[in-house]
């Protein structure tokens, strides 16, 4: 998988794609992801890459043309199979949108800043917006970091058996049970028994039937 | 504002509290972000953070003793307002819990990593239990960095006028206008007319009545 995230912040996502498995992952050569400063696209002396909203208003916008010539270079070079723009008002991003994209080829993450971009850009080249919650964040990078994550990790061979995706929250539309590990009391704070009687069924139906509770509990909406 | 953030991956999250608006933020003494890798505080030569699961089963399990120990030395140090796990079952995070956050003066944000925690720590410190969407990641890093971001960026002084919060998506349940800036036609793509009409009445009016279509459209479940 290929992915191209054209931000003015790109060194805002620098980290989050030099540590752990999105490390790993781009090591092994399951996934490339390529930065693009916008601004190498914009035409004026100043790099200018806003500019005031007509009809006013507070905040700038981002202009469509640094954004066009950036992704219509990008499309001479290969088929993207979606170009998502991350936005507030984009559809809000679910583990079905993440396993649908990890089977795509080539994406295109496009980062907002300031109060957005020129809907012209929606209207041009956005195939795809989303959103990863109900809440604003100071731009679209961190939501490329977050997709790009939720994304990556699902590409074969990218998490071993040990961190096996299939048992995950929102796979099997559960919420996960709760989970201990040794020492089996700390500080007067113990494991509950089943999980140390050895007896596999009956630990693996207590373990369904505590992640139906915290699911009803918490998250009914989910339920099948 | 103080937020200690616990991680076994501390230096995923350097970029993004390294630019733009968290970074200044910061600079302006608004807002101070203070990692803790939590090996610091295992105890074995291996500097073992998390272990096999009781009762079986793939993914490995943090340990309560590192994170402990980690949270009640922070605790000695000055009072929290809310020591916050991150995690996919927790409450979802949205604007109205972002701007409750945003008048705190302390917080912890714990990142889970592998399978998550160990079910005593969420019993024994954790406060509230945040999920920043119905989807997983590698880790709990990058949603502490949504988190920060959301709840930082509210913080008075950290956004200037031109960046003003108040016209965000989600603050008055509605998503935003169209936005559009010069030049006002662009390969045949032109800017509505009624944005260049210069009659402020009647184009509030146009951007009051495009958010509502929108929301409708996109979003009917977040209108009053």
């Amino acid at each position: 998988m290929r992915i191209d995230i054209i931000s003015v912040l790109p060194e805002l996502m620098e980290s989050p794609f030099q540590a752990s498995i999105l490390k790993r992952a781009m090591q092994k050569g399951l996934a490339e992801v390529h930065f693009h400063q916008l601004r190498d696209w914009s035409t004026g002396k100043h790099r200018q890459i806003d500019d005031e909203p007509y009809g006013g208003g507070a905040g700038m916008v981002m202009m469509i043309e640094p954004i066009d010539k950036c992704i219509s270079e990008l499309k001479t070079q290969r088929n993207y199979d979606e170009i998502i723009y991350l936005t507030p008002d984009g559809e809000t991003l679910t583990q079905k949108i993440a396993n649908m994209l990890s089977i795509k080829n080539n994406l295109i993450f496009l980062c907002g800043h300031y109060k957005g971009i020129d809907q012209r850009v929606r209207d041009l080249h956005i195939t795809k917006e989303i959103s990863i919650g109900d809440y604003v964040l100071t731009g679209g990078e961190l939501a490329a970091c977050v997709l790009a994550d939720a994304v990556i990790r699902l590409l074969p061979g990218v998490l071993n058996d040990e961190q096996s995706a299939l048992t995950d929250s929102f796979q099997d539309n559960l919420l996960s049970p709760p989970i201990y590990t040794r020492p089996s009391e700390y500080k007067g704070l113990k494991v509950p028994d089943i999980l140390l009687s050895g007896n596999s069924k009956k630990i693996e139906d207590w373990q369904h039937e505590e992640a139906l509770r915290i699911t009803i509990e918490r998250r009914p909406d989910i339920l099948d």
